[in-house]
């Protein structure tokens, strides 16, 4: 169901005009349709793709759960996921939209802030600064198209030190909603969850953090001040510039056992 | 009618259970109406708001000229922009919706793809790789929020080595569209100009600046396969990888002159 071709060759000239054969990421649009409407395009690396759409529909509180959707059907041959549910409101076709400021899909519907209030993050999951280290390490070793082709945020998961899922879109958003849906898709909980990301932590990944039930969120990346706003408000802890041995704690420092290493 | 506050200073704690004190960028809701209509709203950093306005209506084609607009008030005590223009079509509020990959905005209305087909750029401006990297110097040189406080992305104009315009916001397409507002405002032609942007080279960034007839695009960021495909079709010179003296041409080489330098 995925595109297999995640990485393109490319003839680039360089300073000295030498030719130089490059890889780069495929960008390809897939228009979703749902119940035979049209809902949106999303420009997308082709990764994860079911796990993307419902990830979508889930973030964008378009579906409420897995068992309205009844069927998706991606279409590489025609850029078309077609997505057949139980009824929905026609709501979702109007309603509020925020553009965000975040890499990726950049649209979130309705008042998703206000949801936050309903939220209780586990406050009993820590993490050693030991294996904070080991999943830095981790992403860093991952083999990737980023690694290979660079221009591609990716989205990772880890129980402790084990890397569950990584996934890589052209924007970030596209790859926490992918890794939104595939929670669903295997029914976890992220209670006891780590999720790391390359790019950037403003509110809207911070929201979709604290919505997947998450408690920690790290970044390679900066956070924005209504990144940190978030996290204060739903007690998440929030890491950025996580790179080596060095990290920086925005929230929640409650969470992490300092183990003196260094 | 700027946001005066662009940064804000945070305490963080280090991995050595330090406390830091950052500076980080801020975010914040600019909700759009449109003729009394909630248009969307748009998360920004606060910077050359009413060029992001302007920016962000034509870059949608929600409208076609800047004498549409009758006015443009924004109130930053209630996070506000009340946009009055001439009568537009309904459709503006519910036309195709694409989510593009970029940081920022991410959505556009239209077939906007459709519309490069009557672009035609300039192909007798031609860059030096001398002016070239004083450019590249320039932007690294630039007195910015990112300097400060990081997480941000920039864009810049410039015509030859003199920058016009510096930029910056959340996300790369927020920066883009207010480079675009601006040009508008001073009603100026992009036949001479150079685009520089922090961000990746993904298809919707080098559709924006073909749309405002710029024939340069650079990035010190990497480029994804639309991007390049894009600029082929309307033979726009695209380069990425800009930092210090070195550079890939994607497309477009016959506007670079080599000096032999390096």
């Amino acid at each position: 169901m995925d595109n297999k071709n995640l990485t393109y060759s490319v003839t680039a000239i360089d300073e000295k005009k030498r030719k130089k054969s490059l890889f780069i990421p495929a960008e390809r649009p897939l228009t979703l349709y749902l119940n035979k409407r049209e809902l949106i395009t999303i420009m997308t690396l082709g990764m994860n793709t079911k796990s993307l759409v419902i990830g979508y529909l889930k973030n964008q509180h378009i579906i409420s759960s897995l068992e309205q959707i009844l069927s998706i059907q991606i279409d590489w041959d025609v850029n078309a996921a077609v997505i057949n549910t139980v009824t929905l409101n026609d709501r979702v076709f109007n309603s509020k939209k925020t553009v965000t400021s975040g890499c990726g899909q950049g649209t979130m519907f309705g008042d998703v802030a206000e949801n936050l209030k309903t939220i209780k993050l586990n406050e009993q999951y820590l993490l050693s600064q030991g294996i904070l280290y080991e999943i830095i390490n981790k992403v860093r070793l991952h083999d990737s198209v980023y690694r290979k082709a660079g221009s591609v945020h990716g989205c990772a998961l880890f129980r402790d030190k084990e890397m569950l899922f990584y996934f890589e879109d052209i924007g970030r958003h596209n790859a926490v909603d992918a890794i939104a849906g595939k929670m669903w898709e295997e029914k976890m909980s992220g209670e006891d969850l780590v999720f790391y990301t390359t790019g950037r932590l403003t509110s809207e990944m911070v929201i979709k953090g604290a919505q997947m039930g998450i408690p920690f969120l790290l970044s390679r990346s900066g956070v924005t001040q209504m990144g940190v706003e978030m996290a204060r408000k739903v007690n998440l802890t929030l890491l950025g510039r996580c790179s080596g041995k060095h990290f920086y704690i925005y929230h929640g420092e409650n969470r992490i056992l300092f183990n003196g290493l260094d």
